[in-house]
């Protein structure tokens, strides 16, 4: 069952192609409406969920509550989607490779694409526009706490993406129980990418079980590098914002690194911070020599807590601080507060990380703050799309050549050779 | 063993990054004069291999063979891709999200990168090229057949470039066994990305066995449509040419398509010309009620012959040609001849291929003939980097965000509100 759709998204993706972005936005539109219109009938279901959840822990349960304002926010990321420009059919470069013969390239849909996520309800909308905008097939596989309210989601998006077009009414998918998910899995002759949002467990299950690409975040473990030559009171404010602002997110820093020459000044004043925001403190034996924390142990550098509490360790220089961040992080995001422009060169240049900051706290590396409307999800990958992932990221490209004859034995034997030359991209 | 050595490339990494494209050039230089220099040297390994070789097959055989004509091509490809501009530190965007608060990318190399090529030993230079003008640290393995003139290479090459940079020389490695391999691909937390370059077997192998990401293509079956509209002269001469200049290499085209409205007048002339190449043809049971052929069964359709083989199918109108090139191609290279503009966007739009042609032979579908100055390997994935790879598929790009205290809390509680505004990109 679950199979034939999958096989039927894969043949519908390069019809999609044909649907233009006038279409694609009044479907966004009709989205934003319904939503609106059944915003009662939403939080009604969101209750259903509620209710059967009572006995999961806390974090979870919040991230599962639907508001007014949050459907709000929902409504207007939206819009914010619908102004953004068309992702497809850019034309990212334009080269004559000989006279006549032309080689051209487009931003094209990836395809099919499934996407796991946690329970927070307004990710399935999120992903569904993001889609939408961007001429993906999507698969989408929500937490089974979240089940009522995804249901209803999904129906009211489908049902208004249907009233404008049905090609893109058809363009997605719900899969609800963890067998679909392994035979989803085995289908990486239709399904193009995988984006499991969740956390570390989940996605190496998928890395394990698949042959489809996989594109997403183990662990979020970041770092924030006062340096000897940063300022104090900016340090203190940055690092609580990165801590506390949002502590379960994974771009929320884990570990505080500290050179030496401020530590003395700076550790007093960022414990007393962070005493009022009730952080458990776990420090390095010099940070114990400088304030009354508990001891951090080898394995505090590799944990990401997702809660109120921050290891600390006090380095010697930058040089440190970098190899530190290199060693225990995620390639995530990471920070370093100083006012010396030659150090942040050499950080931004050395630390392997998807967001490197400059006294800035680490919560901005999110595909709304960055401007990209929504995100479909964070990753650490090395490859295709680093950091926030939004429009762009659900994008690739086709070689277009247009010529009137060409032949390669032209070349091979030197009766022609290529010009290479650049042409301006329309 | 190895994995000491993978895990001190991925440390090296980082520190590549300081390596200005100056000296990477010098390096590329380097390499290029003592390739020269040492012909004679690199001519006899080669002797050794070829001796151990007779027994293997014609076109393994032949792949195998370097002459002095082959590594003044060598020579020429590094000199193109010393002029190639620098692929790194490329500003991409750069963005305002608020007052003082900027975010810009940055092109950077992807890391640690692992290659398995086949016994061209040709390839190992074009490799190691590639990944010294763009920052990689690379793990090569190549063909066992192939072991005196890839050891004789990989010397010759690291001496070169340890001649101009420390760093840079250590940022190769060769691997020669099947072991090496197989240790290799749990490394996931240590190598980025893994290119196989060989047939599907391996690819699959690669694929089943390891978490690192894969970026290759298994099959290539390839197509060329003949439109009803198209001229019968060009559409010959292409054919042959996508068929016969080099019927071993992926992008030569397996299966012709031909609109029933010129199959009649079409089949007869390419069959001539194709005769005279002693292409052996097989054809559907249409094809055969026009020309004398073998019959091709379901099996052809899918079927990548690597050799002077060829089948043929009569369609009914370009969208059964789109439906078959979607439904059995490999996504590799697909042509239409035509001369209706129409027919031809209808084509471009709707085949799900990394290189879509109009009027040109497949066989373009290389690195070189792109521009490229050598390619690393020609992927059919939907995601990173899709058809031929070279400097720009072996990057990946990392996020700047430049600030002054600036935390999340401000615009999550509304006392601040993004601006997002573009900014031109230096």
């Amino acid at each position: 069952m679950l199979i034939d759709s999958v096989i039927g998204l894969k043949k519908l993706s390069s019809r999609l192609l044909s649907v233009n972005i006038d279409t694609r936005n009044r479907a966004l539109a009709a989205v934003s409406e319904a939503i609106v219109e059944n915003k009662s009938y939403i939080l009604s279901e969101n209750k259903k969920d509620l209710d059967s959840a009572l006995n999961i822990n806390g974090s979870l349960y919040k991230r599962l509550v639907l508001t007014n304002n949050k459907i709000d926010e929902i409504v207007e990321g939206l819009k914010t989607l619908i102004s953004l420009p068309d992702p497809l059919g850019k034309m990212q470069m334009n080269r004559e490779l000989d006279s006549g013969l032309t080689l051209s390239r487009y931003s094209v849909p990836i395809g099919v694409v499934g996407v796991i996520f946690e329970s927070r309800p307004d990710a399935l909308v999120q992903i569904s526009s993001l889609f939408l905008k961007s001429g993906n097939c999507g698969i989408l596989k929500g937490g089974k706490e979240a089940i009522n309210t995804n249901r209803a989601l999904f129906k009211i998006i489908t049902d208004a993406v249907n009233s404008v077009s049905d090609i893109l009414g058809s363009s997605l998918q719900l899969a609800e129980s963890r067998e679909d998910i392994n035979e989803i899995l085995k289908l990486d002759q239709y399904i193009d990418l995988m984006i499991p949002r969740g956390g570390n467990d989940l996605v190496q299950y998928i890395k394990n079980n698949t042959k489809i690409p996989v594109l997403g975040h183990t662990d979020g473990i970041c770092h924030l590098f006062m340096d000897g030559d940063g300022d104090i009171d900016l340090g203190v404010k940055v690092t609580v914002d990165s801590k506390c602002q949002y502590p379960a997110a994974c771009n929320a820093i884990e570990t505080l690194l500290v050179d030496e020459k401020i530590a003395e000044r700076f550790l007093p004043e960022v414990q007393k911070a962070l005493n009022e925001r009730n952080v458990e403190l776990r420090g390095c034996k010099k940070t114990q020599s400088i304030i009354n924390v508990n001891k951090a142990t080898d394995e505090d550098w590799d944990t990401e807590y997702n809660d109120f509490i921050l290891s600390i360790k006090v380095v010697s220089n930058l040089e440190e601080a970098i190899d530190h961040i290199n060693t225990h992080g995620s390639g995530h995001t990471d920070c370093i507060v100083t006012q010396n422009e030659q150090k942040w060169d050499n950080f931004f240049m050395s630390v392997d990380s998807a967001s490197v900051y400059l006294n800035a706290s680490t919560r901005f590396a999110d595909g709304n703050r960055y401007g990209f409307g929504a995100e479909v999800g964070i990753s650490t990958n090395k490859i295709h799309s680093r950091g926030p992932v939004g429009l762009e990221g659900l994008t690739i490209y086709k070689y277009k050549l247009t010529g009137n004859g060409n032949i390669v034995d032209d070349y091979a034997t030197g009766k022609k050779s290529f010009t290479h030359k650049e042409l301006q991209c329309e």
